[in-house]
């Protein structure tokens, strides 16, 4: 989580909402992103999607069952599809997001039939640290 | 919406499941893509993903609320985060997806506020031509 913390600090020093995602794999990252979402634009361009996308691509298959996707906020309800597509099998984020998630709030996209996929899912670690990067980030912009 | 289904085409010739989507901006198509997700292996290579992000890279933006997107399967939670995320003006899709969808199905991705956004929604143009391409792929792979 700390990796994925530093790729949100990344993001927001590129001006991108700072959220960061990092894909492991048999006790190995094999990707890690921070939002990206204006330069290039990229509507899809969250943390979580870039990762698996990533991970996807570096090991050669579309399923990562034997991943595990550690991301700092709460994943939304695009971010958690994603997540159910790529059959991840934990997900650890650190806050939660009443506003835009779609994991614990709104969509509760795991929570359908539809979703074919449901990960183990552990939220709060790294909570703290990843509000402040993204309090710190909208209080600087306002 | 032809346009849709002939990458839908497209993609199950590739063996991809057969899904089109087309990104429509003041009557011009800007973007086109059926699905790849198995070559490359991308699990959020769905049609829409794909066609939304070369829309906002060919508009140089990432909100495309002056597009329209025709897409041939009633998309799902993933995509239907992507197209709010896009700020789609109007969605068009041919074919409901009970098993999967999650705009009339499952997560109703739109009916959340955590969505921001909620396109105009049409459904059902195309749906026979859609859904045959379906069938007929995963009936060949039996």
């Amino acid at each position: 989580m700390q990796l994925a913390l530093e790729e949100a600090a990344k993001a927001a020093a590129a001006g991108e909402v700072p959220v960061g995602a990092v894909v492991v794999h048999d006790g190995r990252v094999i990707a890690a992103s921070g939002n990206v979402t204006r330069d290039p634009p990229d509507p899809t361009g969250h943390a979580e999607v870039r990762a698996l996308r990533d991970a996807a691509r570096h090991l050669g298959q579309e399923r990562l069952s034997e991943c595990d996707l550690y991301v700092t906020l709460e994943p939304c309800a695009m971010c958690a599809g994603a997540i159910a597509h790529a059959r991840i099998g934990r997900l650890y984020y650190a806050a939660s997001d009443p506003k835009s998630g779609g994991v614990e709030h709104g969509a509760r996209v795991f929570e359908h039939a539809q979703a074919h996929h449901k990960p183990e899912v552990y939220a709060g670690m790294g909570a703290d640290e990843a509000s402040a990067i993204l309090r710190d980030f909208f209080a600087a912009r306002r």
